[in-house]
């Protein structure tokens, strides 16, 4: 066992501190990875704040982890020290029910467990993430990187990029395949890239015009205001797939209007009760679907980064320190970041 | 034209009383069917009584409509006179948007036109459904009907038979899958035989145990009591689609549990709002579905009519005289009938 300094939170309502962890001693089958970049996700934030119940402290979150490993158990294959090397969202399964052996881990009938705040089957306790100077992780949720991808950039991807890649490929988005996206934050503007990647003609829907010129620089098709009835109904039955990113209650009714017949809307922003959200008319009326997506499988996420590798995808980030993560988080609730923050873990050694 | 005896309402709150409509000259693509059985569905009754808006009066309900070509126009193919025929929920549709290019053309996008309650292409006004001695349709919406079948036993397929075959289909049920039923009425009953006769492995959720037996003589392989806790985690993640027929709010929530990864619980009973009735984190937990369908396709009815002549799957039916109709409507309300009345058409003649 190792302790390493860490940033995490003792209490629902406290800013987050340095702290020290340990790490498990690595295990035949484990990776040791020294973290160089963590992304910022809206679920450390909301984990860190208790807002879903269920957190147990300290929480040190971070599951956007991008690093080089230092280490390897004696039967570990899938990498070698020195190689860089991403942990996403999951670190254990239980890999034997029916989704485990599907490669859908994020759908494991006896809970995965979390990068952070998850049932630690090794030390007990909870699971401590990647705002950290290191992690051990069982080789199977390891991912490997593509070299030529930016790695501050690559960090997102983890986590933003799997939970809107997933549910594009799941839906079949393909070449010529019209999709619109819901919101343009770390999630939305990941969407906007990925459906592009796959071909997709992409529309953003926006309730801002301010927002029209990063849509167009992210290379969305067409920007349409979602307050403009016009522009609404000149999407009528227009999309086979919309990615809704958005992570608070709203009425998706408008958005129904705009599937094809046999579309779906995927909420992946959202949890929580759907009240005044939508009318059963909309989606009786065109045989639609509202259907909800988690994160992806491990096989899934290597494929979407080697994905990325080849068509050079990375997130649009900001950089920061550890030290900056409490005003961070605040700029974040204010939507003020282009579009997501990742943490340089240079600056834990200072 | 041709004035005929019908049985119809003036208001809202009135009774359904004789009257006389004027049916249209038979055009040469037009069948003339002499109407001998009339389903009797639940929109019947709230379009007589204006529950969802938009009735015009005199409204004349019916589309469940089973009888004997007695008429065909000089282009007419599909029937001659003397062969039984059937019409369902729609009388017509614009043929060219890409719905109807389908075969979909209960989607069709420039809205179908109901076989009652519609609006009149030919005569203007609202068209007049199957409750009347005879109905002149185009015979793009003539059914045919297998010669084995129980002819009023067969009018309820029209509606309640095609809403819960097409989802069916829609989700691939085929042998071996699982597929439960909410709720046992005119719907649910006909859910259950044809995902039976598709090889199914069918459940009923209820929340009544007296269904029980009246769901085992139906062929459901299992019954579970949804109000009971146990049952219900005994079946989680068991069924890849679900056919909701309940007509009313409520919870999905349970339900939604016992889908399957991938799982789709189809909406074909309750048209309205759904406040209070899912979580997101219940379809995001396992990339599920809440979806609607309506109805059916003109090529599908057929396809399924065919089946059910293979299959020798007709409605549980309680006839009735057209004389009855309010009393009909009452006893609905209160699901007093196993499983769908049926109107002898026999009884106008009188």
């Amino acid at each position: 066992m190792k302790q390493v300094k860490a940033f995490g939170t003792h209490a629902p309502s406290e800013d987050l501190v340095e702290l020290e962890i340990t790490r498990r001693t690595v295990g035949e089958l484990d990776v040791e990875i020294e973290i160089m970049y963590c992304g910022v996700c809206h679920s450390d934030l909301h984990t860190a704040r208790n807002d879903w119940g269920g957190s147990e402290y300290p929480v040190v979150p971070g599951h956007e982890i991008v690093g080089k490993v230092i280490s390897v158990g004696s039967k570990v294959s899938k990498v070698t020290v020195g190689d860089y090397a991403a942990v996403g969202c999951m670190v254990d399964s239980c890999r034997t029910c029916p989704s485990c052996e599907q490669d859908l881990e994020q759908y494991c009938q006896n809970g995965f467990t979390g990068t952070y705040n998850g049932k630690d089957k090794h030390l007990g306790g909870r699971t401590f993430g990647g705002y950290s100077q290191s992690v051990v992780v069982d080789e199977h949720f390891v991912l490997t990187l593509p070299e030529n991808l930016d790695l501050a950039g690559a960090a997102p991807l983890l986590c933003a990029g799997i939970t809107t890649w997933s549910p594009l490929r799941h839906w079949n988005v393909k070449e010529g395949s019209k999709v619109a996206v819901v919101g343009l934050g770390g999630l939305g503007h990941m969407a906007i890239k990925l459906a592009k990647g796959l071909g997709a003609d992409v529309s953003l829907f926006s309730r801002s015009l301010r927002k029209e010129e990063d849509a167009k620089q992210l290379g969305v098709d067409h920007f349409v205001l979602s307050t403009d009835e016009e522009q609404m109904q000149a999407v009528k039955h227009q999309y086979d797939v919309i990615i809704d990113t958005v992570p608070y209650e709203h009425d998706l009714n408008p958005y129904l209007h705009t599937l094809s017949v046999n579309g779906t809307l995927v909420l992946v922003g959202y949890i929580g009760n759907m009240e005044s959200m939508m009318h059963s008319g909309r989606i009786i009326g065109g045989r639609r679907a509202v259907a909800g997506s988690l994160i992806g499988g491990i096989a899934e996420t290597q494929e979407m980064l080697d994905f990325c590798g080849t068509h050079n995808i990375t997130s649009d980030i900001e950089v920061i320190q550890m030290q900056e993560i409490n005003e961070a988080y605040e700029r974040m609730l204010k939507s003020d970041v282009k579009y997501r923050f990742v943490i340089d873990m240079q600056s834990m050694k200072g």
